[in-house]
């Protein structure tokens, strides 16, 4: 695994991808915005004008077993496909009482009640996935999740956050916004 | 649970705790300094002079059950108790092989293997401690431990890291300072 790598969202006027949409699912939305930048890397220059701007770390995996990791490694290909056109960001926060869960519990929740990695395992390679922590920075959301896929598999990609959504891991959600961009 | 805490370990000439040793346990060491100021909140303001500059945050369990949660509650106290005029700053790095493992797999070294909790539970509340997680953040180290005791309980926390230091989950770090200091 790569050491974990800061990530920036910044919305504005520039940037490679188009906000189709920006929805509140739950909670306070995020201002509207033209377009998205996705900086990779050491603390970005914010000194343009931008109209949010989010940031989050990728980390080892808190959850996942050995074998699920490996089913998940088996199928999982990388960002920055060509045919990969469309995209999602989906900042979320969890409540306290999530977090005051001890590990055991949250496992519990996760997986053996709201099955988050075997719902999750029947999308990639179609739908390809990178989850930014972002809780510990002292952000606004706890996780941005950001998706990539085809035109033809944006279908596919409704049913896997609606599924999601009905888990009672989402009960412990207390803010989303869905954030639908085209790359242009 | 509080909300994650950023805390940065500042070594200079001021601050409240003297630097009474400094030793490399494993890998490079850091710099001498003389003294040490413990910052908490938001980014603190480098602009003065010092030596180094170690930042973490303080953040949800990651191993512990809940009953190893409610037993550790049920014995640890919070710092800056006035009898505790020493404490230790140990920051630690591990291989990219312990990042590499999954979670069930890093629980059975940490705790099955190495007992890290059940050693720990033997220590408090005579012996105090804050863990800081810092490798997110692209420090070079890992994690940051902070443990607080008073003068008549030095012996008991070399103890505690001589015990920690034989187990397996050690076997994974390869680097370790280990930094002693008295409240002045």
């Amino acid at each position: 695994m790569a050491r974990p790598l800061l990530v920036s969202f910044i919305s504005g006027s520039i940037g490679p991808w188009r906000i189709e949409r920006l929805d509140a699912v739950r909670g306070e939305s995020l201002q509207p915005a033209e377009r998205l930048e996705v900086l990779e890397g050491s603390e970005s220059d914010l000194t343009g004008s931008f109209v949010w701007s989010l940031r989050g770390f990728t980390s080892n995996s808190r959850y996942t077993t050995s074998s699920e990791t490996e089913a998940l490694n088996a199928k999982q290909r990388g960002l920055n496909c060509r045919r990969a056109t469309r995209a999602a960001l989906i900042p979320i926060r969890k409540i306290a009482a999530w977090w005051d869960l001890s590990q055991n519990e949250r496992r519990d929740i996760f997986e053996e009640q709201s099955k988050h990695i075997r719902i999750g395992l029947e999308y990639p390679p179609a739908i390809t996935r990178r989850l930014h922590h972002c809780r510990d920075l002292g952000e606004p959301f706890d996780f941005l999740t950001w998706f990539e896929y085809a035109p033809e598999h944006a279908d596919a990609f409704d049913e896997l956050v609606h599924r999601l959504r009905e888990t009672r891991e989402w009960q412990y959600v207390d803010r989303e916004v869905d954030i639908r961009l085209i790359r242009e």
